[in-house]
C-alpha cells in the first residue's frame, strides 16, 4: 500500500450523560462511518464532526446537571486487514533485570546500614540531580560509594526501582502502597527530580482522598511542590460539603500555623 | 474511596459490519450502560453482555461476507472526578538523551571506518547478545574496542538508538525507512537478539507488502527468523489473485531455489 492510499476505517460517535448520570440513548446521539485518507489527502479532515450536534434548549433542559454537561466521544478504528502487532515495550524490564546482580554495578550508596549497587548510567539518564552529582564535582575515587542522608533504605529501594522500570516496583501484585511510603517517595522525588514519579506518587495519593485527609495532603503537596495535587486538594476542599468536616481536623491546625499561602488561597476560594 | 466501593461506569455496545463494509446502523446495535463495583463485587461480572446478540438467520443473510462476520465491540469507561494524569514513559527519551554525548561511555565500537561510543550497562540490559559479550570472556582491557563486521555504521546507529530510546530514531518525522533498511535493521535484530525490534520491522515491511515484493520479502522472514511476518507472506501469497501475480516475480524464482521448505508449505497450502 503506498503513502497516498493508506486508508483508514472509523466509526464516530458522541452522547451527552444525562444530569441522572445516564448517557442519552438514544436521545441524543450522533454517529458517523468514515473512511478517511491519511498522508496526503488532508482536505478530507474537513467532513469530521457534526455541523449542529443537538439543540441548546434540549441540552439545556435534559442534560445540564451541576452546571455542566458531559460529553462522551468515542472513535472506533476498524481494520480488518491481517496485522503484525508490535507488543508493548519492555525497557523497564529490560533495566530492572540489571538490579538483580550486582554485575556490572559502578557506584554504590549506603542509606542507613544498608549498601544498595547501581549503574550510574541509568541513574545518570533518569535523574538530573544523580547526573550533576556524578558528572561534577565527584572523582573517580569517591564515586564509588555514596553516603545518603534524607532518605530510608525502603524508599530508596522503591526509588532505584522506579527508576531503572519505569514504574512502582511490584505494583502488579494488588497490595498498595502505604500513604506513609507515598510520602516519603514523593519526598525522594522531588529531591531527585523525578517528575513523572511525583506524578504517579500524586496519583495514588489522590485515589485515597477523603475529608479526613485532605489538609494533610495539601500540606505534602505544597512541602513537596506538587502542583497537580495542590490543585486537586484546594478543589475538593473549596466543596461546601467537605470544607464543613475537613475544618475540624488536625491536618487543617497545621495547614492554619504552617502554610499561610494556601490559607489564603482557600479563603478567596471559599468566599468566591 | 476505600477498596470495596470501588466504581467504574461504562457504556458497552457492539455491533456488526455489514456485507458492504459499513457498519449495521440501527440494524442491529446493542447498547448497555452499567455500573461496575470492582475489587470486591465480582458477582456483577454475571451481567456482563447479551444473552441473545442478533438472530443467527439475520446475521447469515445481512452481514456474512467472504465467510466471515465482523464484530466490533467498544467500552467506553465515564469518569467524572477529577483525575491526575500520569505522563507516558519517558524512560526512552531519557537513555536516548546519554546517546548525544561520549561523557560516560564505557565501551566503543568500531564499524566500517567510523567509532561508536556506548554505555555497557543499556547494551547487557537490552540484548542477551551484547550481555553475554561483555561479562563474558572479554577482559576490561579488550572491552574498551570491539570490532564489529556484520553490520553497516547506519544500520548500527539505528539499532542503537532503538536500543536506548525503545524505538526507532526520527520516527515521528514523517520520513519512512526504506525497504533496504528495515532488512538490514532486521537482521542486526536477529543476530543482537532484539526480539521486540524484530516485530516493529516486520510491522513496517509488512505495510508495504504487495504481489511484487511478497516473495522477497517471505525470504527475508524466513532468513531472519521472523515468524510474524513469515505466516502473514504465507497467508498473503496463498490468496489465488495474488499467487497469479507473485507467481512471475524474480523473488519467486529466487525463494523456489533457496527456500525448499516455504516452497513445500506453499504447495501445500495453495492444494488445500
Amino acid at each position: 500500500m503506498s503513502k497516498t492510499t493508506r486508508r483508514i476505517r472509523a466509526v464516530i460517535e458522541a452522547f451527552v450523560i444525562g444530569s441522572n448520570g445516564n448517557p442519552s440513548t438514544p436521545d441524543i446521539l450522533q454517529r458517523t462511518f468514515q473512511t478517511f485518507e491519511i498522508n496526503g489527502d488532508k482536505g478530507r479532515h474537513d467532513s469530521w464532526g457534526w455541523n449542529r450536534f443537538a439543540k441548546g434548549t434540549i441540552l439545556e433542559k435534559k442534560f445540564l446537571a451541576e452546571r455542566h454537561v458531559t460529553f462522551v466521544c468515542a472513535i472506533i478504528l476498524i481494520d480488518d486487514k491481517p496485522a503484525i502487532l508490535v507488543p508493548p515495550s519492555d525497557i523497564g524490564a529490560h533495566l530492572g533485570r540489571l538490579l538483580d546482580h550486582t554485575d556490572g554495578t559502578d557506584v554504590s550508596f549506603i542509606v542507613g546500614d544498608e549498601t544498595v549497587h547501581a549503574h550510574w548510567a541509568v541513574l545518570a539518564a533518569r535523574s538530573p540531580v544523580f547526573r550533576a552529582q556524578l558528572f561534577g564535582s565527584m572523582s573517580e575515587a569517591t564515586m564509588s560509594s555514596i553516603r545518603l542522608h534524607d532518605i530510608t533504605p525502603a524508599t530508596f529501594k522503591v526509588m532505584l526501582g522506579f527508576i531503572y522500570m519505569d514504574e512502582l516496583p511490584g505494583e502488579d501484585e494488588s497490595d498498595d502502597y502505604s500513604t506513609e511510603m507515598l510520602q516519603n517517595l514523593l519526598a525522594a522525588a522531588d529531591l531527585y527530580a523525578l517528575d513523572r514519579l511525583k506524578v504517579i506518587c500524586a496519583q495514588k495519593l489522590w485515589n485515597t482522598v477523603s475529608v479526613d485527609t485532605v489538609a494533610t495532603m495539601l500540606a505534602c503537596a505544597e512541602t513537596y511542590n506538587c502542583q497537580e495535587l495542590k490543585n486537586n486538594c484546594i478543589d475538593f476542599f473549596a466543596v461546601e460539603a467537605n470544607l464543613k468536616e475537613a475544618m475540624f481536623t488536625d491536618g487543617y491546625a497545621l495547614l492554619l500555623l504552617k502554610f499561610p499561602s494556601i490559607t489564603a488561597e482557600l479563603k478567596r476560594r471559599v468566599r468566591a
